[in-house]
C-alpha cells in the first residue's frame, strides 16, 4: 500500500464521472437540489470530448447559442456552477465501483499518469463519461507494451534526465508531439526522431517554425511513415521499424520512444462494473436516467434508452431527470421537492448567490 | 364565408403551434432534417410565456447561458434558426384539427383581434403550445359576456371613433390599461374612468407620470377596486358595481368597458381535438414525443410522460426527439438518416450558412 491508498476516502452527496458538458451541467442540477457534488475526469482539464477532440470547432446546435467552441461551451458551465462549489479530481480514472453496506456507493480512482489511489464514497453516482475515459492513443505493436514505463512512454517526460538513453523517437504529428521533440532537442542531450506518417503537423504556427528551425539546421531528423515492427536484445528495446510510402521500410535504432499520437476514449473499467450494456452504451430508464444498479444513473454519450440521440441538448435533459430521480438516494425519507425556477424562485437564486 | 377563409390553404412540411422558446427551437432541429415549418402563436410577437409573463425575469438555468431573460434568448433562438426561414403567423389561434385523406393534417387558425381564417396543411404538427394560447384574462361577472364587441372589449380599439359613446370605463393596472386611458383622456372627446385593485401601476415611469398628471387636472378619474356585478336595461348594458376596500360600492355608468387586466394561457381548442390529456397535458410517448395521432407531436410544457418536468432543457431535447420521430411522415418512403453533428458537418453547416 503506498501513501495515496492510506488516504481517507472522501465522502460526498454525488459523484460525478467525467466533466465534460454533461458531467458539469449534471452538477447544476444536483446543485439546485441542494447536493454537493465531486467530479472526477482521467483529462488533465474539464470540458471532456469537445474540448479535447474538436477545440477549434464550432458547435451550432446549442439552444440559444448560436455558435460556440467547446472550450466557450466549458467555460461558461464552469462559472454557472461555481455557486455550487464541485471538488474536481482531474487525470483520474474510476476503476472499481462497490456497494458499501449503508447502501452508499464506493468509487476507487487512480491517477493516469502517477500511482496512487483515491477514493470516493457517495449516495449517488452519475456517470458522464462519454465514449469512455481518454487514454493515450497506443502503439499497436504486439509484445511492445512489456517495454512501457522503462523505453516507452505515453507522455512528455517531466524530467528528461530520468530517460534512460540519448537517442529519442517521438511518434505522432500534433502539439504534443511537436513540443515533445522541439523541448527534448533544444536540450542539445538528445538525437530526437520524429516520425509521422505524413510531414503536416496539426500544431500551432509558432512550434511548427520552431520546429522547421532546428530541422534545418540538422539538430532534428523527420521520417515520413508508421512503426510497423520492433527489435530487441535480452531486456532491451533496441529499434523500431517505420513503414513509409511506396513500401519503404526503415529501422530507427533508439533508447526511448515516446509515443504522443493523441488521445482516444476507451470505455475501460465502467464495464466491468456489472451494469447491463448495450453496444458499449450503460442502458437506463428514461424516466430517471436510472441504470439497474440503485443510486447509479447514466448521462449523455454514455447511456442509451429508446429514441436516444447523442447529442448535447438531449444530455442536459437527462442529467436533469437524472439529479431528480437521485432525490430519493441523495435526501433519504424527504419527500420530493417541488419543481421550482431560477427566474422566480428566491430559494434558487440565493443558493445561485444571485440575490 | 367570409374573404379570408376563402384564401387557399398553406402547405408545408411541418406546423409548429407556439413561438416559445421550445416552438422556435422546434423549427431549428426541423431545419437540420431539412424540413421546412410554418410557425403560429396566438401572440403578436415571439418568445411565448417567458416574454409575456416575465420578460424582466433571469433565467439562470439553461446550460452555457449564466442568466439570460426571456427576450434575449428569444432573440439568440430566432438568429439561429433564421438560416432555415420559418414563416410566422402571429395573433392566431389554432381552433380545428383534421386528418386529410392523404395523411396530411389541416390545422385551420383564427385571428384573435380579426375576422378571418387561415388554414396550413402539413405532414406533421408539432403542438409546442406551453400552458396554451394566452388570451385576455376575462372579465368573470357571468352574463356579461353578451355585450362582448359591442359595449364590452378585450383590447384597446384601433379606432375610438367606433366605440358605443363617450363613457368609458377601463379595467386594469398594467401597461395597456393605462396607455389605453391616457391615449383616450388625450382626444378630448371620452370621459375615461379607470378602476384596478390598488392604485398601484405596473407600466413604466413615463405613462404613469402622464396618467397622474392627466388625474390631476381632473381629466380621468380612478376607483380602487374590483368589479362585482352589471347593470343592463334592456339591449344596453349601463353600468358597472365596483366593491372597493371595507365593503364601499360605486356604480359607474357607461357606455363601454375596456378589460385589459393582462394576459393568461388556456389550453383552448387543442383540449378538443380527441388527443389523450392528462391533467390538461398532452400525453406523449417518450421516445419521440409523439400523441396518439399518426403525425402530431407535443414538445415542452403541454406535454407529459413519465419523469416529465417542465423545464425548458427538457422541452429542446424534446423537440429533437420529436424531430427525429417526425422522419417517416416528413420524408416517407426515405430511411432515417444517420445523427450528423453541427460541429463536423459540412452538410448541416450548409444549411446553416456557416459555410
Amino acid at each position: 500500500m503506498n501513501a495515496a491508498t492510506a488516504l481517507a476516502p472522501i465522502d460526498t452527496d454525488a459523484l460525478v464521472i467525467g466533466a465534460g458538458p454533461v458531467g458539469l451541467y449534471q452538477v447544476f442540477q444536483l446543485g439546485l437540489l441542494g447536493a454537493r457534488a465531486h467530479v472526477i475526469d482521467a483529462l488533465p482539464r474539464p470540458g471532456g470530448q469537445p474540448v479535447e477532440l474538436y477545440p477549434d470547432k464550432l458547435i451550432y446546435d446549442l439552444p440559444g447559442l448560436a455558435a460556440c467552441t467547446g472550450q466557450q461551451l466549458t467555460d461558461a458551465l464552469l462559472a454557472q456552477i461555481a455557486p455550487f462549489v464541485p471538488v474536481f479530481h482531474f487525470g483520474r480514472e474510476a476503476y472499481a465501483l462497490r456497494r458499501l453496506s449503508d447502501g452508499r456507493w464506493e468509487v476507487v480512482t487512480h491517477s493516469i499518469h502517477a500511482p496512487g489511489e483515491c477514493t470516493l464514497r457517495a449516495r449517488a453516482v452519475f456517470i458522464a463519461a462519454g465514449a469512455g475515459a481518454f487514454a493515450p492513443r497506443p502503439l499497436k505493436l504486439p509484445g511492445i507494451e512489456a517495454w512501457q514505463g522503462r523505453q516507452l512512454f505515453y507522455r512528455s517526460p517531466d524530467d528528461p534526465a530520468r530517460l534512460p538513453g540519448r537517442r529519442i523517437l517521438i511518434l505522432g504529428g500534433g502539439q504534443a508531439a511537436l513540443d515533445c521533440a522541439v523541448a527534448l532537442a533544444q536540450l542539445n542531450r538528445y538525437t530526437v526522431t520524429l516520425a509521422h506518417r505524413r510531414e503536416h503537423f496539426q500544431a500551432d504556427d509558432e512550434i511548427v517554425a520552431h520546429w522547421r528551425a532546428l530541422q534545418g539546421q540538422g539538430r532534428v531528423q523527420f521520417i515520413a511513415g508508421q512503426p510497423v515492427g520492433f527489435e530487441a536484445e535480452g531486456d532491451c528495446l533496441t529499434a523500431l521499424r517505420i513503414a513509409g510510402h511506396e513500401g519503404a521500410q526503415c529501422r530507427v535504432a533508439l533508447d526511448a520512444v515516446i509515443v504522443l499520437q493523441g488521445l482516444s476514449p476507451r470505455l475501460g473499467p465502467i464495464a466491468n462494473w456489472g451494469l447491463a450494456l448495450e453496444r458499449k452504451q450503460l442502458a437506463v430508464d428514461p424516466e430517471r436516467c436510472a441504470t439497474g444498479a440503485p443510486g447509479i444513473f447514466a448521462v449523455g454519450d454514455i447511456n442509451t434508452y429508446p429514441g436516444k440521440r447523442k447529442l448535447l441538448v438531449c444530455g442536459f435533459h437527462e442529467a436533469t431527470l437524472a439529479a431528480w430521480g437521485a432525490w430519493p438516494v441523495l435526501f433519504p425519507g424527504q419527500p420530493n421537492p417541488p419543481l421550482l425556477y431560477t427566474s422566480s424562485s428566491a430559494h434558487l437564486q440565493t443558493l445561485l448567490g444571485a440575490r
